[in-house]
């Protein structure tokens, strides 16, 4: 037996064995799907992440879409990196602001409807791999949008297709249905001390 | 007086003085200053956060550098996007791993020692306008490196320097020194259902 261990060839294929089980057993453990992912809580970092993973899924090749909810978080520092990636990104900036700046539900739940409609039409798209919903939650806070049906629709999605939602104050509803879900909580911000939003950092 | 008031000359006037003491008491409450921030907590996000506050800076033109005292949180996806800003980004992948990996403390401290000096030369290139060192909270927790030495080099930055500080356990005197820290608290992970790290999604 002492021989056989030392023989190279049989040695060689040991080695492969062993790594072929340590494989299968990281095989066994995985399984590779589009996750649905929540950025959520009162911290910054939110939407900062979720184009964090745009930018990787972009360097990746990846096809994307962005649907704003709200009245553009994201702004010129945005605009111009993604700018790079022609053809990569499907950018819809369809929030009108909220409640307290429109003054007018209505107009607040159509807003959020039409933006709607437009996610649910990025979600057809097969080539699609990575869809950003942004400020989705705060819609869905103030139930401008059915919390049941967007659920169920963001459930359905293709096996293939990742979808991130961020904004404050996740419903229990998306959470349970979420693979992912980080709560970006503040510690301490310089608004406090009187400091001033930072271009190319928060902008 | 009520002729005065009608008078669209003065009217004129009147609002742009109104404006600018609007524009004033703005001015008075803001403190422009490059910012240190800390994405610390267990959650996603820290990295993929300072990742997307990389790409803003980049899309606004800024120089930027990036540190790694860990072993490539940020991998192809990364590097590919950074790729469509060519001069951009000086980027530095100095860290080696961890004790956990490496069992030899010795080369750790050299590891993060090598690093936190590249940090420093970056520190004092007049150009560069936001620095990303990546996992030096781990560094500091396992004290490879000085927390008091690199607090007071990081607080005595140019003041038109962001520096952007990742991983767990961030200290107390970092948090202290701090502009903007936000803990990522992880709420339901997929790993944890089986699922496998993704493509584009983490690496």
């Amino acid at each position: 037996m002492a021989a056989k261990i030392d023989d190279p060839e049989r040695h060689k294929s040991k080695m492969a064995n062993r790594k072929a089980a340590q494989d299968a057993e990281v095989a066994g453990k995985t399984i590779e799907k589009g996750l649905l992912i929540v950025h959520t809580g009162k911290g910054k970092g939110k939407s900062t992440a979720a184009f964090g993973l745009l930018m990787r899924a972009l360097g990746r090749g990846f096809k994307t879409g962005v649907v704003q909810f709200g009245k553009g978080a994201w702004d010129t520092g945005e605009r111009h990196a993604i700018d790079r990636f022609p053809g990569q990104v499907s950018w819809h900036a369809l929030g009108e602001g909220f409640t307290w700046e429109t003054q007018d539900r209505t107009r607040d739940v159509a807003a959020a409807e039409r933006a709607w409609a437009k996610a649910e039409e990025l979600m057809a798209d097969p080539e699609l791999r990575l869809l950003i919903l942004d400020e989705l939650n705060i819609a869905l806070r103030y139930d401008h949008l059915d919390i049941n049906n967007v659920v169920a629709t963001l459930t359905a999605r293709r096996p293939d297709l990742h979808i991130v939602v961020t904004g404050r104050n996740a419903k229990p509803e998306l959470i349970e249905a979420a693979d992912l879900v980080t709560e970006m909580t503040p510690v301490k911000h310089h608004f406090d001390a009187g400091v001033k939003a930072q271009e190319g950092i928060e902008y």
